[in-house]
This record gives C-alpha cells, sequence and structure tokens, in this order.
C-alpha cells in the first residue's frame, strides 16, 4: 500500500461517526441506494442499516463509486427489531415523514448518537417506525412536488448532521476500536 | 379549481425565486433530472437549464413526480452560449468541482442572483466552465469515495442557497410578473 493511500484510510478511519446512522425502509431502486451509501461514507457513516423482508430478494450489488469496501449494509427482518437494536445502542431514533405534525430538520440535535430513518420510494415510512421515534422530521418545500428524492431527503439530514458534528469537534479524533481498524486497514491495502 | 388548489399554486408563485437556477451539462440519467428538477421546484426555482448537444438526443420525458407542469426546462447547445445567457441576466456563475482550488459551497453568498453548475456523471464539470466561473464550490467529504450523486450534490448546495434567501426573506413576496403567472394559474387549473 502507497504511503498516500495509507494517510487516506487512516484519515477516513479518524473521521468516522460510530454514533451516527442510517436506516432505509425497503427502499427498492438500486441506484438511491447507491446515492445514499456514497453520501453516508462522504459525511462519516461506515456503516448503513437496511429492513428487507427475507422474501423481498437481495438488495443489488451496491455499486456505489467504490464505496461497497469502506461502508458495510446490515440487513434487519423489521422496523420493530431494527429499532430494538438502535435502541439498545441509545440511540435517539429521527423519522422522517411527510406530515404536518413534522418539524423542520434543522431543529434536532444530531450530536447526540442518533439513527435516520428513511422511507420507501413509493409509500413513505412506515407506521409503526414513526409510532416508534422521538423526532418526525420534514425537509420543507415550497414548490407543488409532493416530496424529495429518497437520496436526497436523507443527503440533506446527514449534511445537517455533519455541520452539527463538525462545529462541536466530532470529527477527526478516532473513536472506531482498534480492531476493526486493522481490519479496514488490511483490507483497504488488498482491493 | 378547487380554492385549496388556487391557494397553493398562489403560494408556490409567492415563493419563486426568478434569479435563483441551476444549470446542467449533459447530466445523462433521467432519475438523476428528475431527482434535481424535484428538488429545483422544492426549494422554489420554476426553470432549470440544461446543456444539450443538438446530436445527443432528446432530454427523456421527465416524470418528475408531478414537476413536468411546474419547471420549465431551457436547453442551450453549448456551455458557453448558456452562461452569456446567465451573464446576461445579471447572474454570478457558481460551477461544482471537485478540485483542490474549490472553496466549501457555504462560503459563497446565494442571495445574489445565481446560476449553479452541476457537471456530468462520469466526467465532471467542463473546463470551459470552470475557466468562466466565478466560484468554484465542493460540497466537503471525508470518506473513501470520489464524489457524490449528482442530484444529492445539487439539493445540497440548493437548499444551502434556500436557507440563506429565507433569512434574507427573499421568500413570499411576489416576483414572477403577472402573465407568467396568470398563465401558470390557467394551465395548472386545467392539469
Ligand atoms: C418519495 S418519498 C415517499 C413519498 C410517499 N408518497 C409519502 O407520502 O411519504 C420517500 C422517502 O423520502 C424521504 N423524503 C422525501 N421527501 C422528504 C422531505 N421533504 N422531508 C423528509 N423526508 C423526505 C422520506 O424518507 C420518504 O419516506
Ligand atoms: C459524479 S460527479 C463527477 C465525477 C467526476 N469523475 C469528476 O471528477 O468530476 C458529477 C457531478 O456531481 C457534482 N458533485 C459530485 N460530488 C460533489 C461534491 N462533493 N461537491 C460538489 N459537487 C459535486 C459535480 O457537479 C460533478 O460534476
Amino acid at each position: 500500500m502507497s504511503p498516500e493511500r495509507l494517510a487516506r484510510i487512516n484519515a477516513m478511519l479518524d473521521n468516522r461517526q460510530i454514533d451516527l446512522t442510517i436506516c432505509l425502509e425497503n427502499i427498492h431502486k438500486p441506484h438511491n441506494l447507491s446515492a445514499v451509501i456514497r453520501t453516508a461514507d462522504a459525511v462519516g457513516i461506515g456503516d448503513v442499516h437496511a429492513i428487507w423482508a427475507a422474501d423481498a430478494g437481495r438488495i443489488s450489488n451496491h455499486k456505489a463509486s467504490g464505496s461497497g469496501q469502506w461502508v458495510d449494509i446490515h440487513k434487519h427482518p423489521s422496523t420493530a427489531e431494527a429499532i430494538a437494536n438502535f435502541r439498545a445502542q441509545g440511540m435517539q431514533v429521527v423519522v422522517t415523514n411527510l406530515s404536518a405534525t413534522a418539524k423542520d430538520y434543522r431543529q434536532v440535535d444530531y450530536s447526540k448518537p442518533t439513527v435516520l430513518m428513511m422511507g420507501n420510494e413509493r409509500d413513505g415510512i412506515t407506521a409503526e417506525a414513526v409510532a416508534l421515534a422521538d423526532h418526525e422530521v420534514v425537509v420543507p418545500m415550497v414548490g407543488m412536488v409532493q416530496s424529495l428524492n429518497v437520496s436526497v431527503a436523507a443527503a440533506l439530514i446527514l449534511y445537517e448532521a455533519q455541520r452539527q458534528r463538525s462545529e462541536a469537534g466530532m470529527y477527526g479524533s478516532r473513536k472506531i476500536d482498534e480492531q476493526k481498524c486493522q481490519r479496514i486497514l488490511f483490507e483497504g491495502g488488498h482491493p
């Protein structure tokens, strides 16, 4: 591995946010999944979660511009099980919902341990996820379309989280455990 | 037309930003075009520009979740002609570029008349556009991927513009001329 590549991987590891993640509820289109994974990597998220019923077929290979090796995708059989898992890690659950009760996405404190939940392209977030959430947020829109593309909405909220965490000095100091770093460095050196 | 629909269209017209637009250089994927158009509508942009060489085939029908009727797409044969057109309207030209010289996208004042230029999925922005621009901006990334999806990058910058313009009180007072409003109201009432 070249010294430049080693330095690049080490810088990435220093910026990984272990207590910020995103969870996609039955997102079907591969280009949306791919766009979300690229954004996740770019803001320092190394683990992405997907709720994916066993009978829904497999998640298409993610060719998210070279992010495959750097972002792990974790599948959960149901929304309830996924959320129980995030709760066990002490995370607040933020759902995105195009409802009158949702607040502006900039009003949540994302420096806390957080999972952001995104809904399906056609049906949106499930009622179950909304019921289990701490916060319901929306990206304000002043036009005629009913919704944004799901990867666009995800990116807007993740970059707001990035902005807040950057201000709070949460980037640049390593939080991933040493063993995981060694594995990533090893695999990254042998692509 | 129902009173609710009329009120909704009028509110949209009150929020349209006539001196903020986006220009796509040879964006080929229909889902990216569609996502950009939805975002444009959502931040109050009623006119989207595309540089589209005559021999490149037609821009695929945009089925951007009902935005087709509300956002007009203007095609330009070349980057130089498009930029000349924006200059004639007194707009500053902001290009997005993954270069070492680009500054953080949050450092530009988007309350000025502005066109944001986005590059092609594979090749990025043209050297010509960079040479003619006032500002070169980048969305910072701390992971391993080389770039964001183009519709994601566009949305992050357009929502930063929306944030700045909202703070500057630039939403909620009608700027489109009366004749255009009447046409939009007429067409919107007869979908
Ligand atoms: C295309 S939208 C779903 C539209 C669906 N008809 C509905 O009413 O929810 C897919 C997902 O993108 C996200 N999304 C889209 N626009 C959003 C917005 N303005 N604010 C927050 N999330 C949004 C949400 O996660 C949503 O579930
Ligand atoms: C997939 S990228 C192009 C990648 C191309 N290989 C390059 O080096 O430019 C397509 C377009 O998305 C926009 N884009 C992607 N990531 C960006 C970022 N981090 N900052 C600003 N613009 C970005 C730019 O307009 C870019 O031209």
